[in-house]
């Protein structure tokens, strides 16, 4: 872009938002170059702080005009490169727009801005008898999980963000304003716009408001430790419990390499070998049934040890070190980056699936740890990397193109949470085949200049 | 259209397909002139009975070439005249894509084509312990209640017909045989096609295989009925329940017209006053726990008699009852046409919108009953109608608005399960504002000569 229009579009830029929402600042500008991944850093040419869809309009009438991109920000704990603009142009930090406006507790609603992170408003929730399920690791914003079509811990009982999401208000790159939905729980009423724009990881419209499916925090809620030899018995377990029709809230396997990471970042002392991580909520009577069927189940799938986490706070613990797992393997290798694998497979082949990779693993010599969020079929490998290594990077990059071709060649997903960001791109083709053109059309469709999160998901050119 | 290109695409389509499955047999086009309602009737050129993708891909070409409607066509259960070929054209019939494909247990999932019925679906499931869950009153074809973004009894503890689509293979206008999904439990890879062709009635594609979710039988399953003295006390008990965190598998409200028609057609003798019948799933437990809180909370709220349905026969009786309703209502009626109103709106405010549907009713001089699957915010006005009284006509229309009109301004939608088609156009506009310019746009971008079922949802010119 010549010099001359881009101090055209920040003088307009400026006139539209106050000057001091308007950031060319070096640091501000290197804070918005990346997220928490191994994808290269790439600045933005300025960064705004809207605080009205009003505001997100005009700045998309800039960019319309200009036809530079738009890259809307959360707090940038995406993991496949969403947020990183590799084109420059602007980005929407939407840190401004952080207000919870309103919860409805008889219509078990909540409507928040797109700066809202989940634990804030499951703070706010809490004073209702009510909770948000969606919890992916990172603590991010509700704009960003619904960009990326968030999951994590609880979907195996509470769906993923696109479930939760019943309504939202969006900025089309025109600059119109709109909504997707309406309040009620169902609807048949024109096409589906909700499912649309969730996961549609900014390359169709930015998100400033929505409307949230919440939940009532159940009577009782009891978690555990389950211990295997081996990762396979693990996984043959979950199988086990699901087919059993045991309504499990959380299943998740964490295996001996990333419990090790756990007990030396939240200093644990869980025992070192292939777990499974569980929650149980329900009502007192029926959780009671739940968890002996549970436990009888695990002994048959040659459980070693089953460990209660009765208290709140050794349950919170549990989950808190779950949750911490990433930033304790990141922590454990200074300088270097994350990859994170991200397959989601039919459940009759995780436990294949999770062999393989860990095949493969040793194969190519990259030392890691395997967790998953099992009940949905959905695992992941957790790689440091030096990214100045370029044999390195290549031999990661092998492994995970052979842990996704091996799950596609069964019906599965190159990414069960994460997203396509840049780092999925080259396998949306495999994946999707001529539904792929569709989606292409769609975003042709919405964005005509393409400016809105531009070379994500898939080039258009 | 002209009488010669009639002629020529007639000869094409027997060429395609074999010639006795190309109708335009009198019996047939009047056979798929019409749905269950009131809409009036209006022939189709010629219907197809196609048995493969590729068949109907091949009809799909013959119609873009020809530019005639296409119109897809399951068991025409629909209620707002969505397989009317009000444009003439070729209807086609999916009655011979009749094949359950594949069961899949541990995944639990199911591979089917479009003209599978509900019904003969739960009987093959039934031997793997499985059942599918979505059920509205008919005994609709998958495919159809795919294009209607179906629900029923049942979604307010597994949800509508969209939550259970995993996979679709849909031939686009172009002829294009495509897949939505996948077969993994979720997945963030590229724009959610799944969510956006359930719904699309039609009007973006025909459905020639859906891969759906099922569920295991739960292990114990108890129905109960729960009288009241007015329909408000019976609302406010819902709200009660589900506020209480009960996790009710159906929650109905029959009123006591509808139950006295219930009592006439089925040979019932439940109590002529407004009713919920209701359904418990779980294990023993936690689901005899669940039902005491639900009967405190039932007397609480005024019921006057609460009276549980044990065993499966009875249990079966109460929902066939519930189902055979609307056929009650039309044998009851003999040649009047049904019209059945389908707002949802949010929990809170259900008993004000019943509240005001009634009183409509009876301003309007409508005799007729009101039922819902009140969990879901969802009610229906069935109104038995004779369609060459202009005046009642109008009359019922005028009832229709006012419901609508009244749900859309507390956040609800013009249709909760039974889709536009061309009974909700009108609505359209209100309800979904600008995003219905964007609605349109993504029609034109996959059919952009407007041959899929046209002047259905919308119109294009």
């Amino acid at each position: 872009m010549k010099r001359g229009s881009r101090v055209s579009y920040l003088e307009e830029l400026k006139k539209i938002l106050s000057p001091e929402r308007v950031s060319t600042n070096e640091v501000i500008l290197d804070q918005h170059s990346k997220d928490e991944s191994y994808h290269r850093p790439s600045l933005p040419d300025a960064v705004v702080f809207p605080i009205s869809a009003e505001e997100v309009s005009k700045v998309m009438n800039i960019a319309e005009k200009f036809k530079i991109p738009i890259v809307p920000f959360g707090l940038g704990t995406s993991l496949e490169g969403h947020v990183i603009p590799y084109n420059g142009g602007i980005t929407v930090d939407f840190s401004l727009m952080d207000t919870i406006i309103e919860v409805f507790p008889t219509d078990f609603l909540v409507k928040v801005q797109p700066g809202v992170t989940r634990s804030k408003l499951n703070q706010e929730l809490k004073k209702h008898g009510l909770f948000f399920s969606v919890d992916p690791g990172a603590d991010a914003t509700l704009g960003g999980m619904a960009a990326t079509n968030a999951s994590g811990t609880t979907s195996v009982r509470y769906g993923i963000m696109r479930d939760q999401v019943r309504d939202m208000e969006v900025v089309l790159a025109d600059g119109t304003i709109m909504h997707t939905g309406n309040l009620a729980a169902k609807s048949s009423s024109g096409y589906n716009l909700n499912g649309l724009f969730v996961g549609s990881e900014g390359t169709l419209g930015c998100f400033t408001e929505l409307t949230l499916r919440v939940y009532g925090i159940p009577e009782l809620i009891v978690a555990g430790r389950a211990s295997f030899e081996t990762v396979g018995q693990a996984v043959d377990a979950v199988v086990s419990i699901l087919s059993a029709g045991i309504q499990v809230a959380r299943i998740e396997l964490v295996d001996q390499q990333s419990i090790a990471q756990v007990n030396v970042y939240s200093g644990t002392d869980y025992l070192e070998v292939p777990t499974l991580f569980l929650e149980f909520h329900g009502n007192e009577a029926g959780l009671m049934q739940d968890m002996e069927f549970a436990k009888e189940i695990l002994a048959d799938n040659k459980c070693s040890e089953f460990k209660f986490e009765k208290d709140s706070q050794s349950r919170n613990q549990l989950w808190e070190a779950r949750h911490n797992l990433a930033y304790a393997v990141m922590r454990a290798h200074p300088g270097k980056k994350m990859m994170v694998t991200d397959v989601c497979l039919p459940i009759s082949e995780l436990a294949n699936g999770i062999e393989s990779a860990k095949e493969a693993m040793a194969r190519y010599e990259l030392p890691g740890g395997i967790v998953g969020h099992v009940g949905d079929g959905n695992y992941h490998a957790l790689l440091m990397l030096d990214v100045n290594d370029e044999e390195e990077m290549k031999r990661a990059e092998s492994f995970n193109s052979h842990i996704v071709e091996f799950a596609l060649s069964k019906g599965g997903t190159c990414t069960g949470e994460h997203g396509v960001g840049i780092g999925k791109m080259k396998y949306q083709s495999l994946e999707h085949g001529n539904s792929l053109h569709i989606m292409k059309a769609l975003k042709k469709t919405l964005d005509p200049h393409n400016i809105l999160n531009p070379g994500k998901i898939f080039n258009m050119n």
